[in-house]
């Protein structure tokens, strides 16, 4: 069992808390019994697991580590003290793993399935990202591209605001440019949002399967990116604000996406 | 010019991070143009304005700061440097306020406009609150209540996910149990959520004005709280996850209210 925060195992461990360390490694730290449990369920790769026995007292937990065990996968034992000190949630649990990180290729990318896929422009926020992810599972979304610079999934903010889903949902990442050509070239509809845009984001029938475009929290598509959108719609904002936070927004239109795609009429304005 | 951080003054507005000192002085820290625009604008009570003339470049702040020195609003000056280690924000900009918490009674909550209240149950989480608030904001809901030991909506991290919503929002904190009895008193329509709810929220036609009564981040609701709710809906998940994040949830559910208010037909399920 290590105890000592020098270990080297440690420092690594500690050193996939910045995103140029997990982007060199293709690797994330995942945190909290939950987290473990739907990377493994997912099909996720682990690729060590860390266990702090004094603090894990889950029967589930136990019996996950069991079937690893029987896996064969890495395991890593720590002190208690160690584990929290490690830990960035409150009320550690005791388990931990390291998990290969997975991105989906641009050119796999189907268009089958309601309500589509969901786009993010530059997300610059891991805990909306996440957040995101978690809503886009929640409606049945096929992925996510994210496009340009974008937060990391897989930074821990983003994997704990998703609730476990991130392993789950497949995640292109490319430029607006490579996006827009595969767009051009399969024809799949693109709605997008803005706070200018005459149509009602509840007055519309949308096509589906579709990709949902949304803008960074700064800023709104480009006058290119709303030419190339089949529909642009706006939230009707009632209050003094003139957006809404960017998960909310992007919820309330995949919900919108899923009535539709239930039987449901839109309204007439 | 202020330059030292042991300064009274600045001890006094760091001290404002804390809960326990702004629940004593009833003030609380906003920073950003457009958050003190926002608390001005609804009429909040500055108690200072602190500004630090080196990052402020903005004619926009430079009018307000005109206009706040025209009606006597006491106004502190630091040096850039000392600003930005006061600061919590990405990018200073150079001015910020201490501002006069409000707080509405229980006995002046008028149920009288669509869509009506959002009751959160001992919600945790400073961001997901503010974001709750500025979605409230959006679609013209009449205020919150904070029932139980809830997230300070003062906190700095609620103010800047609200956007400057917050002050503009009566807001009032109440045990549950004094809530319950205005609502039985009222016969204010309650509508609750939860996972296990047989009723799909898009396919209930809701009564409007209510409180829309929404659990915790960690805990749904009690059988007494479900039981006083006239509706509990659930929102489908058709992912692994169980369970949105709570300001996306309440974001779905508020804009299908103002979907329905609009004329907006359920869904038949």
């Amino acid at each position: 069992m290590i105890t000592s925060s020098a270990n080297q195992a440690i420092r690594q461990l500690r050193a996939l808390r910045q995103r140029k360390q997990r982007e060199a490694s293709g690797l994330c730290f995942v945190e909290g019994i939950r987290q473990v449990a739907e990377a493994i369920r997912s099909g996720a790769e682990l690729v060590q697991l860390i266990v702090a026995p004094e603090l894990l007292t889950s029967p589930f937990a136990h019996a996950l580590l069991a079937e690893q065990a029987a896996a064969g996968t890495a395991r890593l034992e720590l002190s208690r003290d160690l584990f929290e000190r490690l830990s960035q949630k409150d009320g550690p649990q005791g388990l931990a793993a390291v998990v290969r990180q997975r991105w989906a290729a641009l050119a796999d990318v189907q268009l089958t399935t309601a309500p589509g896929w969901v786009a993010l422009l530059e997300p610059a926020d891991p805990g909306n990202l996440g957040t995101i992810i978690r809503t886009a599972d929640a409606v049945g979304a096929s992925g996510l591209f994210l496009l340009g610079p974008s937060a990391d999934p897989y930074d821990p903010a983003a994997l704990r605001a998703s609730m476990g889903a991130t392993f789950g949902m497949p995640l292109v990442r490319c430029a607006w440019e490579e996006f827009a050509a595969w767009q051009a070239a399969s024809g799949a509809p693109l709605v997008g949002t803005s706070d200018q845009a005459p149509a009602d984001f509840q007055a519309v029938r949308y096509p589906q399967p579709l990709v949902l475009l949304m803008g960074s929290e700064r800023q709104g598509l480009t006058p290119a990116q709303l030419a190339s959108c089949q529909h642009v719609v706006a939230i009707p904002m009632r209050g003094h604000a003139d957006s809404l936070n960017l998960a909310v927004a992007t919820g309330v239109l995949l919900y919108e996406l899923l009535r539709q795609a239930r039987g449901g009429q839109v309204i007439h304005r």
